[in-house]
């Protein structure tokens, strides 16, 4: 294997790539990076078993200035790797594999021999046999992650709930998370080709996963294509496959969680609100309960914390409108402060029920398509 | 004790401030920060018991928009205290001492109380007993600090190295550090009035007060005040007052350490032969030994370096000119890059003795007053 390139553009999916190496792999190679050369260009891969990334770099693309001397693979260690490259002096790097897989890197007068692998022994990629495609916003879809993965658990205890489940059926993906605490839930319509549109679709894909697609995906792109099968999950742009495995098991039916009425509802905007959380919260964090309480009537709605040891805090809130009953309740304000971040500047509805039933927050504007829920904290 | 202040000009002195309060500190009150409030102004203090810090904000200057309602004093835990005022709602903030310490902070609608401590016992600030004042230009001063700490140990084995030796005769200040391996020396001019002129002042400044030093330093004003006692050294600015105490003990005669002739001089670019550097020792961090090789010829200037587990690395380097014998080296290149930052952008020479003597950088242009010396390792 012999190329040369554009170094700047060779570091763009090198980074992509890296995404999916950990260092904490069991199988050795997998702290690798393989690396594939041939006519049309250059594929790298990188995986941990669970998230595999795959990007490839066109020949025909001239900003990435490539040319392929000679066809051939090698896994090179991710780490050194990408530090080699970073700090290579000129625009332009070598690389050439020589004898027993060393593997020589030079960039003006500067050298690296690496010890490589040999990239047959490199694990497969998943096999995504289906032409069943479903075509995704990106800028929709990247909110979507960031709105749902705040509720995933963090614990093994349940493996399930490490995970958000996505749902696919008349014409609309719902994506739900909760860690039996809290829950997050979006829906957003789909274009669905006519010979998909009786289908159904339900999967679980770990949210670590959403988090590093959602890292990786460009904004520059429109669309991402996504890619079904029984235990993984393929996601493409125009030089990028993400694959992902799926999660085994049942999701919890969650629909019956989401409280139907409210006995009060409040209107504040979230980002104000945000910051009198982030105030009451501030002395909490040090006591043992991490609460805060908040307080409406007709005529003061207000929230505070305390720690027995540093003192307590009090705040008057600015609310845009209230209705229904009074009500006194106390909540973990890290779930408040997290579900009050995916809404950014919009106004939200707080809807309460009771103040040891659960607590949902909408979007002032709408009520179906965009729900928190936090549990109480019961402080008696 | 009662004021309200302009909240942005309030935290900018708890900011410097902080920086000498330590929360790992064995006299409990030294965790708070102490508010003394007189008709002049606020003055606020930390202290870890090496490093005390005062900060004076005065009621005369405008900006600060500060009325003193009341003249008084408390201690308020530094780290909660400084968090509070930060997320604080509004531009302008109160503060006032309620029975038993207890101590309210408002802004607009938020407020919090906090338990405070009896600023009667706090420790008492160094007395500075002495008229004797130097003059030194902040931005040079800040230059000595940084060319010089680079060298101080790190270990407690030998504490008197953890500081920076500080020797003020005949008209300048000369600043040395060393750890043993490698040295740091820098001189300049220092304008002493004639009472003054031939007295000499031979001191060790603790490396980490030299740093927080570095850091509060506001390069708007145009000079600090250093007044030296016995075991004190105290740094004035306009409103902020900076003790340090000082290591007992003698400093080592670094003089005779420094080498006197070069068998070879050789002329970078700082900043080039820094890049080199880094990529020649990539690799080097893996192994057990952390060198970096430099071979000097009349045909070839060349650095290398290697890892057995990961492999090697060469680089031909550019230079500017080079004179005298041919000579191969080692060294760590954790001194190299640490010493070569010191010069930015400018053009550096090597003076090399032998392979297993010290060599020493240098200005270009001026051998005396500025000098990096690292001694080679040995690899045979």
């Amino acid at each position: 294997m012999k190329f040369s390139i554009k170094r700047s553009e060779f570091l763009k999916s090198l980074a992509d790539v890296q995404r999916a190496i950990s260092s904490r792999t069991t199988i050795p190679i997998l702290t690798g990076i393989k690396i594939q050369a041939s006519e049309e260009g250059l594929t790298l891969t990188g995986s941990d078993s669970d998230i595999s990334i795959e990007a490839f770099i066109p020949v025909e693309d001239e900003k990435n200035n490539l040319t392929i001397d000679q066809a051939g693979s090698i896994v090179l260690q991710a780490r050194f790797f990408s530090e080699i490259v970073k700090k290579l002096p000129d625009e332009m790097m070598q690389i050439e594999v020589l004898d027993h897989f060393q593997t020589l890197i030079t960039s003006a007068n500067a050298s690296f021999t690496v010890n490589g692998l040999d990239a047959n022994n490199y694990p497969h990629l998943p096999v995504i046999d289906t032409q069943e495609t479903f075509s995704l916003p990106i800028n929709l879809f990247k909110q979507i992650i960031g709105q749902t993965v705040i509720a995933i658990s963090t614990h093994e205890s349940r493996p399930i709930l490490t995970g958000v489940n996505m749902v696919i059926e008349n014409g609309k993906l719902l994506a739900v998370a909760t860690d039996s605490h809290r829950l997050s839930q979006r829906i957003i319509p789909l274009e669905v080709s006519s010979a998909l549109a009786d289908q159904k679709y339900n999967i679980i894909i770990p949210g670590k996963s959403l988090i590093e697609l959602s890292r990786t995906l460009d904004e520059r792109h429109e669309n991402i294509e996504m890619m079904i099968t029984e235990n993984q999950v393929l996601f493409k742009t125009e030089n990028m496959y993400f694959y992902s495995r799926l999660l085994e098991g049942y999701y919890p039916d969650t629909a019956r969680l989401i409280p139907e009425s409210a006995a009060t509802e409040i209107v504040f905007n979230a980002s104000s609100l945000l910051g009198s959380i982030e105030r009451a919260s501030l002395l909490s964090h040090e006591g043992k309960n991490n609460v805060v309480k908040i307080s409406i009537s007709p005529e003061l709605v207000e929230i505070s914390g305390n720690s027995p040891d540093v003192g307590n805090v009090k705040e008057e809130l600015a609310y845009i409108s209230v209705e229904g009953e009074s009500i006194d309740l106390s909540f973990n304000p890290d779930y408040m402060k997290d579900a009050l971040r995916t809404f950014g500047q919009t106004d939200i509805r707080i809807k309460f029920t009771s103040p040891v039933r659960p607590f949902i927050l909408v979007p002032s504007e709408d009520n179906q398509n965009f729900i928190q829920l936090i549990t109480p904290v019961r402080t008696f």
